[in-house]
């Protein structure tokens, strides 16, 4: 499972007449033009989307891809390695936070392992599979070989189903905002000072541990990806320093766009996929929105190198999904003001004109 | 009803023993402690305002509160004042935005018009409490008396149910910006500069009416609240600057915590009946949770005055309550991780120490 050309298929642009005409609707609701602000922009962003002046959410898909990083011997994360197999087990049990939100949200839920080095096969409710025990440490070696990458990247493809009103990725990854930051870093032209935070919660040691590591990977790998054009070096950069569930989120992000379904994009680490997403096709830029501005160093960065303006701001760090799936309530809630709300001929509302 | 010694009353503090059992339990749950940012601080103040480690958002109490203003004839608002009484219908039967979020939220909605250019005393589902035709133009006369401040302060707290979990208020009034803007110049010591916005969407033209108008007020009224303690201040401004429905937003707010129910505040107006709330009864702080941060100019002063941080920033200046309506889910959201997360114990998930 090799082939990669698939990535590089049109995406199409969203629908600017729908999005006209949903523009056009929020002028004549009772209120001051503009005056719902983001909540506006939400609903004209789905229009355009749907292909529909009233659109609807429908059908939310959520998939939390997991794997192992073999940089956490580098003693890059508060918690030890065993705990990504575990919080799978965890998500597919729901007591997991973005479970909890997944089922509040009513999104469906899809828990896939690509490569623990605690086995989940036994688990109920997770798909396994199985790339290897988490990936190589990459200040050793390359993160994955090239075919490991082109199947993390078609397995998170998969996740998408093309009937979706809206997919949101979640990660879990002992040692993961090490190997985003290093991917980022790759991406941006950036050092480990710029791109690491404290992730889960490492003292000052830890941090130290992770920009070393990051920078590590960088002078390793970096004629891999430095002269090549932006898709090669995306490639290049998930290959050598990425994870198995960052190419995963990285191909979801692709697939979700080509197949017309927005994404809405949680923190650090899936902005990181998210911006590897439009490096390797450009036309991915326009299917995203972003949930939440993470507290994870890093993440503001990012935003900026998207041009990306989340919608909630609440610290959260958690990663998982979890901030994306928080923000589904205010898109419902955008969507909600959009269809039933009266307009001033509906409701005898004199206009400002 | 112009007894006025009820806003003087005790305000109960929270309850941090609660809170510090709802602290416990977000350090059990499966996530790096912190690590769900705002979330955590929410369902932990919902604790010590419950009295209980695993709040619940049982009953969502909505009270719109709408009114004229006299200053209105002064040019500072976009809409005709025949739009108060026409919105006033529209919130009643269910088409004004708050309506439509309230109920997405599962909120139980009140209309009360205190007193509008235009009857509604044919329309259904309005509680009508007439207090004038609208306040008095304040650049010409104190916009209300004594008496009818006492009677509007009453009214907004008779809405409170003690048994909601939350209370939000909501207002409309065409140029009740204005009126607010000049309230919290009278009660921060600024000006018409520093308060006045461009509400629902004044011209230049019109900015500058309003914050001629709101000098004006100033100007006229200024020495009823110069050197008077921070609770006849607050009432004198209310009295002479101040609307019918601002003034009953700030009973409101004082009642509800006196019964034990915290409040949800929306935007600008709402804001600034808060802080006249804690110039009353300082208790009422502890009281109040801040739904968003509204794109209306002099919003971030009163937040800073208040020491306020708000769930939500969308750029909304709807008023109405929509702001906080909108922040609802996300509070949903904070207490069903809080309620239904697994712990550490529970899921079998090595903790970091």
């Amino acid at each position: 499972m090799t082939d990669m050309h698939w990535l590089f298929e049109q995406v199409a642009a969203p629908d600017e007449t729908a999005r006209a005409a949903a523009v056009a609707r929020q002028n004549e609701l009772t209120k001051p033009p503009g005056s719902l602000g983001r909540l506006e922009t939400i609903a004209t962003d789905f229009a355009a989307w749907q292909g529909d002046a009233k659109p609807e959410l429908a059908r939310i898909g959520l998939a939390v891809f997991a794997a192992d990083h073999g940089v956490a011997a580098r003693g890059v994360s508060a918690f030890p390695q065993a705990v990504t197999a575990q919080m799978v087990a965890n998500f597919a049990a729901g007591g997991a936070a973005v479970a909890v939100l997944a089922r509040e949200a009513g999104a469906e839920m899809t828990v896939v392992n690509l490569g623990t080095v605690a086995p989940t096969d036994t688990v109920p409710g997770v798909l396994n599979h199985h790339l290897g025990p988490g990936t190589a440490d990459f200040t050793q070696a390359s993160a994955m070989d090239r075919a490991t990458l082109a199947d993390a990247l078609s397995t998170g493809a998969a996740q998408v189903d093309a009937g979706l009103s809206l997919f949101i990725g979640g990660e879990m990854g002992i040692a993961n905002t090490t190997s985003a930051a290093a991917v980022f870093a790759a991406l941006a032209g950036l050092d480990g000072a710029a791109t690491v935070g404290r992730g889960t919660g490492v003292d000052d040691a830890g941090l130290a541990n992770k920009q070393a590591a990051v920078d590590a990977g960088l002078a390793r790998h970096g004629a891999r990806w430095q002269d090549a054009p932006p898709p090669e070096a995306a490639l290049a950069a998930l290959e050598c320093v990425g994870g198995f569930e960052i190419a995963a989120l990285t191909g979801a992000f692709v697939a979700a766009a080509q197949r017309g379904v927005p994404v809405l994009v949680d923190g650090f680490i899936s902005s990181v996929a998210a911006l590897a997403a439009v490096r390797l096709n450009p036309g991915v830029a326009d299917w995203l929105m972003f949930g939440h501005r993470s507290a994870e160093a890093g993440h503001a960065r990012v935003l900026d190198a998207l041009g990306a303006t989340p919608i909630l701001d609440l610290d959260m760090r958690l990663g998982e999904g979890s901030g994306a799936m928080t923000a589904v309530a205010t898109i419902r809630a955008a969507l909600a003001v959009h269809a039933k709300m009266a307009t001033f001929t509906d409701a005898g509302v004199a206009n400002s004109a």
